[in-house]
């Protein structure tokens, strides 16, 4: 059994804080390092980290520090089915969903794997149902238009995917429906998606693993309003994505049902069947099982017992020492591609809820940082806004650059000698460059001072695979850091508050301050 | 005229430092604090700051504060045109844009105020001759679609403006065209637009100062070859926005050509032809002026010499004292409106960019923190996202909410006895007490500390006028606390060495560290 201790309880921790080694980036950038601190990840992948403020020294006592803390150990507890989410009393099984990393998982009486693989095999019977014309609208013509009713891990990842696999898949031809998402408690949300749509056409997704998420229910009732004015039988165009013990699950409301569980965490279920559905829809299921081949290839990397192999430990060592050690207090996820504009938002929320806590596993406050604010755009986009902070701010924020050789469309224009894709990635290396290394000026209005840390990934082309690996690569260092700050990753308790006096409101049983700014809205 | 000096020289900005007060909003919350500590804004719109860490005895100090650094002289300096931005040696006038705040601007040889109301008056006459059909394609057939190519200040301005009112003029019978946006380099988002739209029915509107902005330039090659392949003539279907000097500007390959000019900085630019010539193609330009409207309502405001009457200024003071006394490094931006979907991203922008900076106006270091981080997205959204950390997590990060009672379509569902708006407003409102009150658990996994500050901009709805005195707010706000901190808040020399290294790469003008990251590229 792996031992959970505080991260400032660790002696390779303590060596750390007592070191006062630092790594000057301006001084040690070369060639030879770009060359040399390089982790190869799945599907042709790389993480390069030599614009990291680390060196052998640093990475050594890192390396000691994954030891320690047995983070191999722990992932092996965490796939082969031990309770990890302490809080909710609930294993820890999204990487069943694309893989079998290690034992046999029996839980609920049933074998998780075989239990995720059966839901993912009747939603790819069902899609291609769908696809075929075999599942139609009353008046037998195919749905061209699937929209995901969710929030929170029900949205932000699935549509994050889609978002990244729709120019791919039109390029490739397996553009099958058009996707649709409504997510905010928000009436004008889910009012402007359906005017956007063709309900008669359209298929809805509920998801929700408990079956009783506020913002999901009365977009429901939006949608169901809806089809009924078109004059539509609502139970043939829902299908609902929840727990089978949930209200949704054994309903005459819905086509058909999808089942996740509770050991599947909202944010980290993209690769079940809150993904599953959706992008099964939308781009057919074997391009999903490509996206989940992709994921467990990065998750059998993450495994290995060595930082120097393994990106998404090394990538979540480095991220603990700019935090704890360093003193950063945010990090920019900043992809060199447009496909992954939603990206930032979906880690945003998988770390930020995640990590984002001051109570270890065992419920007593933690004397050091834990998560990060993350945020993001893409480049080049980003240059032209926020990067002057990143440049010459007063505070240093690590970034993680994403990039791609190849662009989705493989269609350009030459300009100035060099095409637009090429344009794209020279200027994401030079902006590593610039940070780590500057340029000295007399005027200090024009100087940069450089030694500000950035690490990349890079890759071929943003494909199924490829991104099923990037985002797995990142839910595992999310993980690793849980493990390092010893929290449990897996629960939210920080959320609850809110709910509850909303409903106080709603209920109006309020007083003073609450009442005072129930007020200031009318309620 | 106006002393300029850095914010810690200041006698007031000492005695801040040197006070131990401090308020801990958990004990000081009261009905009557919320009911108190609110300053109305233009447009029916109010700034509600009882949940921030202040107290009379800090707004006493804040206010000396603004005094002693003559807040309001440098922003009378500013509207009457003095030059401002020192490094680039040229006048701040967007506020002329607007509206006439002081005395008549004389730069270039022109009355500045008569230069943009006649920019914006043929952008008026051109937009009513597109609407009626005087100004059409080569077939004679109707455009119905508007296509913005521009990036940075040229793009995330105008499309967060778009977003924000898509719906509220679909609902009130004004959305004339459609919007669309082009701005990466990445050649997928050229192409993923260019397959969104028929081309023959599209205008084009090149947005660019200079008129050489790299990410425009390539863009537009990639709408000509668009409109070529289709067998149309880009002359007929593209416009200019940019400067008079420019090498787009007085170009035959355009069908007309509206100007700004260098007085106009790109991130604030929106209530310039910037905006105006997409925004009132798609509106109408009586929409666009409404807008204006309420962004000059708002400029008025900000001119009045007493924090606690102007709420650009307070919301300025309180978030400097956030910095530099309490501390935080980071700002989340929470629009309860899904139509301010894309708010924050150009909030991100107009703050970053403007004021992380680390030198003062005389090219001098400055010994304080400057522009905090800038993120954020819409309520409930966040809610389910990122707010685990903002609840719980070891750093605080101060919030600006924003709020409105009514929705812009009008339309909505009664559940559980509430209509999905007043649900909408019920969570802010239970946040914001979340946040500052926190609830006591003995499981600390269920404690909520509370004391962590937010504001919150209460309107009654998101329409033309209130989104222009919105926008004015935090252009000012940051305006302000440029002025505090001493910096020059609209150049941007941030940004300018990474173009350089960029250029050096597609130029294979590379060795070590530069080629080696290149080589990753394959470039």
């Amino acid at each position: 059994m792996a031992e959970w201790k505080n991260l400032d309880t660790l002696k390779a921790y303590k060596t750390l804080e007592a070191s006062g080694h630092r790594v000057d980036l301006k001084k040690v950038m070369t060639g030879e390092r770009v060359k040399k601190y390089s982790v190869p990840m799945a599907c042709g992948l790389a993480y390069n980290f030599a614009s990291k403020q680390v060196d052998d020294e640093v990475l050594g006592m890192l390396t000691e520090l994954a030891k320690e803390s047995d983070l191999t150990g722990k992932f092996e507890e965490l796939y082969n089915g031990a309770m990890i989410n302490t809080g909710e009393k609930r294993l820890v099984l999204h990487h069943l969903t694309r893989g079998q990393l290690g034992k046999d998982v029996i839980a609920d009486g049933v074998n998780k794997r075989e239990f995720y693989k059966g839901e993912q095999a009747k939603i790819a019977e069902f899609a291609k149902n769908v696809h075929e014309g075999k599942i139609t609208n009353a008046d037998g013509e195919k749905f061209t238009t699937v929209v995901q009713i969710g929030i929170g891990g029900s949205d932000l990842g699935p549509r994050a995917i889609y978002i990244a696999l729709e120019n791919w898949a039109r390029t490739n031809g397996c553009l099958l429906m058009d996707a649709k998402f409504i997510s905010n408690v928000d009436p004008d949300d889910a009012v402007s998606v359906l005017k956007s749509i063709d309900v008669a056409h359209s298929l809805f997704i509920l998801v929700s693993k408990s079956g009783t998420t506020l913002e999901t229910l009365t977009n429901e009732a939006f949608v169901k309003n809806a089809l009924k004015e078109a004059g539509l039988d609502p139970s043939k165009h829902m299908l609902a994505v929840t727990s089978e013990t949930s209200p949704l699950a054994k309903s005459s409301d819905y086509l058909a049902a999808f089942f996740m569980d509770d050991h599947i965490g909202g944010r980290y279920s993209s690769s079940s069947a809150v993904g599953g559905a959706v992008l099964s829809l939308a781009f057919g299921p074997e391009i999903f099982e490509r996206f989940l081949a992709g994921a467990a290839e990065a998750d059998k990397l993450a495994a290995i017992d060595d930082p120097m192999q393994n990106a998404a430990m090394l990538d979540a060592l480095i991220g603990l020492y700019e935090r704890n050690i360093l003193g950063y207090e945010a990090t920019a996820v900043l992809p060199y591609a447009q496909a992954l504009a939603r990206f930032p938002a979906h880690l945003q929320q998988a770390d930020m809820e995640s990590n984002g806590k001051s109570v270890n596993r065992f419920g007593e406050p933690v004397d050091y940082k834990t998560g990060p604010v993350i945020f993001g755009e893409p480049g080049t986009n980003g240059q032209h806004s926020f990067y002057q902070l990143l440049h010459q701010g007063k505070s240093i924020v690590p970034l993680q650059f994403i990039g791609f050789k190849e662009s989705q469309f493989g269609v350009d224009v030459d300009i100035q000698g060099s095409t637009s894709q090429k344009k794209l990635c020279a200027n994401v290396v030079a902006q590593i460059v610039a940070f780590a290394c500057g340029k000295e000026d007399e005027n200090l209005n024009k100087n940069f001072d450089g030694g500000r840390p950035s690490s990349i990934i890079v890759g071929d082309q943003l494909t199924p695979e490829s991104l099923g690996a990037l985002l797995a690569h990142f839910e595992n260092k999310i993980m690793f850091q849980g493990f390092l700050w010893n929290l449990n990753s897996f629960d939210q308790e920080g959320v609850q508050l809110g709910k509850v006096l909303a409903k106080r409101v709603l209920a109006h049983e309020t007083e003073g301050t609450l009442a005072e700014y129930a007020a200031l809205f009318e309620i």
